[in-house]
């Protein structure tokens, strides 16, 4: 599970906690957030019913913790992809290689951020927000450098990372409802990362 | 409001349930599927409540019948502005004018299909992919067409339709939350016929 807690997990009570979570993860993937019960989740970490009230009042209070740790996880390790590069050909394709790995590897977290419980959970509304507008400052960033060394044609950049992050959610999203995702995720990174180019009309 | 019933809508009866469903688009969009009441569409569409349950057993069943009517809404309109226009540069500036368009003449239905709702109601996981599955395919018949004529690149067609209906999603819900709207649309469709022709190497 790529699943970590921003917290010390050193601990064991923090270990229980992040078992909780991973479990969380999973049973809401499987039965839907309104389906599942705190039954499931401390039955698939394996642990009392206690520890869950130890740690979280409620259900809804675990799956808005799950929907912030897993988004902070999604958004450091996007962010990383492209930081560690530096021209804007190498930043897409680290990028979509990335978000294609951890989407094979855990299919549950983008399940949980891009399709489901949002619409269940209420106060889940503005903390949808909140991690679309941070992913598409993520993506705005190397076209505003690649803009500033005239890398790529004059543009809105906001709005071309907009489009960025919703092509390459939705590329994701069928790749894991293809029958063969690791067969399919062969060629994905070179045919996003060409789209991406292209669509800034990238000149290097 | 764009949304109309797909039966009859001429006798009183159907003007009734026209009335419920239009009126739970917009009670849904402002307290969310879970804290609407079937009190509160009677309500705001001014009927009885005995009326709601000739038409409908419970909540769930008007929310996924508002679904399904919905998404064939939106999905015509689109596909009626791709198919009155023969070449790839009109076919996708008249679809992302079209998309514009019905957000900023009712941003519920956009709300209702993009993000409220689907992770609420189990039952429209599936009604969700076949949605996309319908978008996708409007998006990519075009894309056929351009690339039997040599208009574009050679490319996996279906992963191009999939990057173009998540970028113009999200454009969509960017242009929603924005402040002013109406302001901000005016560069949109120029801004995204541009992204599209260059991200599929259009040579017209």
């Amino acid at each position: 599970m790529p699943y970590r807690s921003t917290e010390n997990t050193r601990s064991k009570k923090d270990a229980k906690r992040t078992a909780m979570m991973q479990a969380a993860v999973r049973v809401f993937a499987q039965k839907g957030y309104h389906s599942a019960t705190i039954r499931d989740v401390v039955g698939e970490a394996d642990v009392a019913i206690g520890t869950f009230y130890f740690y979280f009042p409620d259900k809804e209070t675990l799956f808005v913790h799950l929907y912030d740790e897993t988004a902070e996880f999604l958004l450091t390790a996007l962010q990383q992809a492209i930081g560690s590069r530096t021209t804007l050909h190498k930043q897409m394709s680290s990028v979509v290689q990335t978000y294609v790995n951890l989407a094979l590897y855990d299919p549950a977290i983008i399940n949980l951020l891009l399709v489901g419980g949002v619409g269940a959970v209420a106060s889940l509304h503005n903390k949808r927000a909140a991690f679309r507008e941070r992913l598409i400052n993520i993506y705005q960033r190397p076209l505003d450098d690649a803009l500033d060394k005239g890398m790529i044609a004059e543009q809105d950049t906001r709005r071309s990372a907009e489009a960025l992050a919703g092509a390459f959610d939705e590329v994701v999203l069928n790749l894991l409802a293809h029958p063969d995702p690791e067969m399919e995720s062969k060629t994905i990174v070179q045919d996003m990362t060409m789209f991406a180019l292209r669509a800034v009309a990238y000149n290097g």
